[in-house]
């Protein structure tokens, strides 16, 4: 191949964008959610992150992290930069503004939330701290499977994502336990694989023998919401389109394609946020297909004073059926963030519903706090055997 | 759960981003390219699109697809739109250009291409065409499995994606051939799933009978480039890290983790453009592992006079021999782009090495010239048996 041909190509795919060059401080790294190559943004070990981004025309840019904006500089070449105060541990989203246009981050991989696909940047914890939802190379892997598949219910094709544990393949005879894992509003079904690591945390977990194997299905919960339609479905029916899919596709679809079993003492369900009110929405009414239930920062809220024993069709009325029924009720949320779950348990618990109620230290609305809970939650699971 | 809760909640997590209001104009359509909900960019019947953005205080606002640039003009309420000139069929990647900064339009899915996360639109055929790559409900379906795995010889993770035919876990006992199918440059190992939609081809042809059941293994070809240190490794060198990881790390993995078969008949190895230069680098040398090679659009060019006899470490020098044992060498490309294929089968030809060349009328160095010849190859593998 020739050089010039070589250069042609290259310049094909490179229009526009001029390569980072990067001022090393010596200290700093690339975040971990960067494309490949990507110096930029860049990670201090107090936590504090260096953002840049090449703008010679644009008047004004801003860092958008969580709704916390960090205004930026403009060098002589139009080169933008900030560094930011130190900021909190685990996966954050954030975007670029732009002469007052959020985008994404070019640097940045893609992560689907917010109702669009956005940039996010992942500020880390020591090693030992996250080594449960890191990638370990002694131990086994499953696998994440996209499947696609016809939903009579909304008569189209749907996508959801299968974990498999290591060991699926190598036992053809053997059928596992089912947990359904739902993302949060205006997510989807890849969040739990891509900002959440659930592969690794299951993976770590079942060579450590603190879980047992389990298949973990993914799918869309359908309240993703930004750009329109969804938001006038009211509020008490936002996302409720979720529970028939559920019902009469993805759990018939599962289980005549995935070993698995049927029975309701092998089939959790647990979600994040509006996931966690989808759980209970759809769980406690049909009790007699779920035996685990996990909300984690669940978008569960009642009104001061309400009568437990009536909530969810008296789903929690008669404490003794329910505690042998349901063999885990899980609610987790982060300390920085407040939906009301501690008094929710604390509620529960007056009126003799056992529960376990998870406290993440430090933590906020985000998917470390969803990280933790999936850990604390995934041992609780299918040991009634 | 309470109005302002919910309403607190959704500002939470659509703070600044104005819901898309859309102007019906009775013909158009939401791309299919879009995230959920999504109105625009919308197409219309005669493959012309309409982009929208909401931008009060930007200057001046363009819409890049693959290099040309349409203007969008600013109504009163500061929203930008443009309608194009009718598109060529198929996937375009495109950007939003914002005061001078390349960006994504968050109402796109994203797509890894150009070296980054970018947008783009599918500019549909009409169904009968576009048949072969669309999910048809009434066949069964395959998985893309998404794998990690440890790399001795670059010391890390990485990743690949493998289609398993939709039989392929209800015959424990069968092993299967193995097409291992690279990207272009500035691509990556989703490319094939995402842009390629591989998933369906396969499907459609395997329940067709028109090719046999394979696995179809999706790995990064290291030649990403655009953020820097890659374009370092010279004309030559680029990408070619990935030999030695296919054939040392990639291989193994596979065989050791599927039921795959593993003599040299039943390997195939293919890519498109760089995918293509690599498939020849590192198949033509390697001629006792694999047995089918196929290029798409393949980045491969050669000097006027060249001998052909010399290339490759002299692969092509005996054809009798080359013939027996490579039993598909497919080249295929887009009328509408020269990257010399047809002269290259015709050299091939005049020294006696059996050659398909494919030509795909109308499309250029993009995502339908390479589902199309995929759709060609396909049929030409492992049919020896």
């Amino acid at each position: 191949m020739t050089a010039a041909l070589t250069a042609a190509l290259l310049l094909l795919h490179s229009a526009g964008l001029p390569a980072q060059t990067l001022q090393s401080d010596g200290q700093s790294k690339p975040a971990q959610t960067n494309v490949p190559e990507a110096e930029y943004p860049r990670v201090l070990p107090d936590g504090s992150a260096i953002f840049r981004l090449v703008a010679p025309a644009a008047n004004e840019v801003q860092v958008d992290i969580c709704g916390k904006k960090f205004p930026m500089t403009k060098d002589e070449k139009g080169v933008w930069t900030v560094t930011t105060e130190p900021l909190v541990v685990g996966f954050h989203y954030y975007s670029l503004i732009v002469d007052g246009v959020s985008v994404n981050d070019r640097a940045s991989e893609a992560f689907y939330g917010c109702g669009y696909v956005s940039s996010g940047i992942e500020i880390p914890e020591d090693e030992a701290t996250a080594a449960y939802y890191t990638f370990d190379r002694n131990v086994p892997h499953g696998q994440v499977r996209e499947c696609q598949y016809w939903s009579d219910t909304e008569n189209r094709m749907r996508r959801c994502f299968v974990y498999t544990p290591a060991e699926y393949d190598l036992n053809p005879q053997k059928s596992y336990p089912v947990l359904y894992l739902q993302h949060g509003m205006g997510e989807d079904e890849r969040g739990w694989s891509q900002q959440g690591r659930m592969a690794n945390i299951l993976d770590n977990q079942i060579a450590a023998g603190k879980c047992v194997p389990m298949v973990v299905v993914m799918d869309n919960g359908n309240c993703s919401y930004i750009f329109g339609a969804r938001k006038n479905e009211g509020r008490d029916g936002f996302g409720a389109s979720f529970g028939p899919v559920l019902l009469n596709d993805i759990i018939p679809f599962i289980e005549k394609t995935f070993r698995v079993r049927t029975d309701r003492d092998s089939r959790a369900l647990a979600g994040l946020s509006w996931g966690g009110h989808q759980t209970f929405e759809v769980g406690l009414r049909n009790l007699d297909k779920f035996s685990h239930l996990g909300t984690f920062s669940g978008a569960i809220f009642m009104a001061p004073g309400a009568d437990f024993t009536k909530l969810y069709d008296g789903a929690f009325a008669d404490a003794k059926s329910f505690n042998s029924k349901v063999h885990a009720l899980f609610m987790g949320t982060g300390s920085e963030e407040n939906f009301g779950t501690q008094q929710f348990c604390e509620n529960l618990t007056k009126i003799g519903i056992k529960n376990t109620f998870y406290l993440s230290q430090g933590t906020a609305h985000e998917w470390l706090t969803w990280r933790r809970c999936l850990d604390q939650f995934l041992p609780m699971l299918f040991r009634a055997e």
